[in-house]
């Protein structure tokens, strides 16, 4: 895995001690003036300081940020007031080391929750963050922000329009609480196209919809989910602000396929994850009762123990379907498939079925499972991975 | 635990060897003539055929059934049409053997999904299980309709009205699936008093929603839920159908208090339980949000682990709050307590939160994680397990 600098954008990674000892814990992005940037971040009413803080700093600042400061081993969550003072101060001091307004500058925090984030050892490591920046670091930065992740995610796209070669290069973390609303999840990319801040909300918000919003591991969600797209303009001709355009549309092409790289990284790296299941259903009303089928499986942890078992047990994905609410289910018109190998239908074990070659199916690491609901069109996949005993053993012992 | 005899109520179980061999499988419950019941089933989409055979019986001979046959090892659900005549077949021969109408049978199933329910197998049994009939054998029912519980529930109670002495008797089983909506719950409960069956059927639900709909191990929801009760009239002096009678007022109260205790003691059996934890929300805006929160607390896998863990992680559980989904949450309102500890206040830690006292309050098997709402009068529990290693193994061996 590799990332390509973008031009426009200084990347840092430094030990700051801020939970553990010998760890990069300490990020900073930093991008040229005239950078501008969208963000999304978690819908959970009890959202962390540095998430109230972002948002409030990237409005303030006209969606043109310069630096992303983000730390890993402490969320800076259920923090209270103090929490909100700490997050401020940390960007004020970042502020005054690079000569920037506090309102351009966005604080990013992973790690525990309820502890407080220890601010004098963010200020201490701010010179050496800032001294060792260079447009290299991606990688460095990817490990940086890691928690219970045990690789780094990242990743790149380049991207000619107009004869003018771009590139967007992306990282991301988290392992744990994902799902929509992309819980303990953040997320980083740049490109060096110039985009307006506006079209570029809509597509950082389109990628995201069909990339972090559809993968889960155990559908808790957490306070601190970020992903932040910004654009340097560093290699643009003039700033794009229609999505009708040759760039607008090349670059959102790269920007769903990146994320979606990133997405499925972090389900592979899924707490105690031993397999990657694509859950695809299809023949949906709509795609909003296909979500709900597909999400309704991906969270049943008893679909999740089968897959970690092996086991076809369709029995149990099929009650799982016949509670995901769907009005007037023809329950008969329902088929189920193991990659293309079809399971159950008419509501019962299909005909062909050999519980033994299905069985060896189950063995590989990466499965679909597939839904085909007969009655409609929609079409949607969503991403997930099994409940292990490695699941319970890093939840119970992690405090996060 | 003990239950006592129903007048007008015979009970019998033996073993048909419908999966495993050397255990009680099949279960009869035979009421006089005259005898009133009431039913709720699963809501799932995908019921099994002795729901839709039951659930037709029920309304074909009047809500007057006279026979419930019981099996487990085998939940004859994802069996399509050939399912559905297994079911009709079994009534049909227990109808004859007992001199009946077949619409005065009910079936009901639990066990394995998907696998074909050997009928003969009960047919052959038919003859021993109606020899073997009596009023004291209601602990070998509640033994024969076991799956993973690994002890059975049955309770008792008695009340007098108007110088005459009554007794209500119940069973239940289902260790895995539960939740509202019942999943892999079974129930039979019945009464010597006469209770027209619409008031009958009022009570009940109003019993279920206050304890069988409030329990949750996974979240899960089968294919063959069920709760029956039934009312004998043996004892009655006079069928009663006014919800403001005294036997009526009552009874309700015995009813619910019998409903909680076997719907505690399913949770509590709950699979790979090592904890038996009550959420109860309070001072929500009604009960609707009260409940939603309490279930996305009970569903939480973060929760259910760190409960496991017997960490005091009120990170987890004010993120699962913040998810629920509650309009205008006023985040620093909300309160966390641990039976009478309060550990969270104010968006952050509790200011006289002492981690070894809640951890030391954690050790306890049964606990009571209290939420506070801070924005209304209403008032819910629900109850819950938590999520161990033994719970992944269950599910990961057993094909439910």
């Amino acid at each position: 895995m590799t990332a390509l600098p973008v031009p426009g954008v200084s990347v840092s990674a430094v030990e700051a001690g801020i939970r553990y000892a010998d760890r990069s814990d300490l990020v900073a992005l930093i991008f040229d003036e005239g950078t501008t940037a969208a963000a999304v971040f978690t819908r959970n009413a009890f959202c962390a300081a540095p998430v109230i803080v972002a948002r409030e700093h990237l409005l303030e600042c006209g969606l043109m940020p310069r630096l992303l400061l983000i730390n890993t081993g402490n969320a800076n969550a259920g923090t209270g007031d103090p929490g909100m003072l700490v997050a401020r101060r940390c960007c004020e001091e970042a502020a005054v080391a690079l000569g920037l307004n506090v309102n351009e500058v966005l604080p990013f925090s992973t790690g525990v929750i309820g502890e407080d984030l220890p601010a004098d050892r963010i200020i201490n490591a701010l010179p050496k963050l800032f001294a060792g920046r260079s447009p290299d670091l991606w990688e460095q930065a990817a490990r940086g922000i890691m928690t219970t992740d045990t690789r780094p995610k990242l990743g790149s796209r380049q991207f000619v329009v107009d004869g003018t070669a771009y590139v967007l290069t992306g990282i991301a973390k988290g392992a744990g609480m994902l799902r929509p609303d992309m819980a303990t999840m953040l997320s980083f990319l740049a490109t060096d196209a110039a985009i307006a801040p506006e079209l570029l909300d809509t597509l950082l918000r389109r990628a995201v919809e069909t990339s972090f919003h559809r993968i889960t591991v155990d559908g808790d969600t957490s306070t601190n989910d970020a992903a932040l797209l910004a654009a340097t303009g560093v290699s643009g001709k003039q700033l794009c602000d229609d999505p009708d355009s040759e760039l607008a549309q090349v670059f959102a092409v790269a920007l769903e396929s990146l994320c979606l790289e990133l997405a499925q990284g972090l389900v592979r790296d899924g707490e105690g994850a031993s397999k990657f299941v694509e859950i695809q259903v299809s023949g949906g009303g709509d795609e909003a009762e296909c979500l709900d089928v597909a999400f309704t499986i991906a969270h049943s942890p008893l679909v999740k123990t089968a897959l970690f078992a092996g086991d076809p047990n369709w029995g149990r994905v099929l009650a799982a379907i016949g509670r995901a609410g769907l009005a007037d289910l023809d329950v008969t018109g329902v088929r189920i498939f193991i990659n293309d190998l079809i399971i159950a239908e008419n509501g019962a074990r299909a005909i062909n079925y050999v519980e033994a070659d299905v069985a060896e199916l189950m063995r590989g690491e990466d499965l679909r499972l597939g839904i085909e609901l007969g009655r409609g069109d929609a079409l949607v996949s969503v991403w997930t991975s099994d409940f292990s005993y490695d699941y319970v053993r890093i939840n119970a012992e992690y405090r996060s």
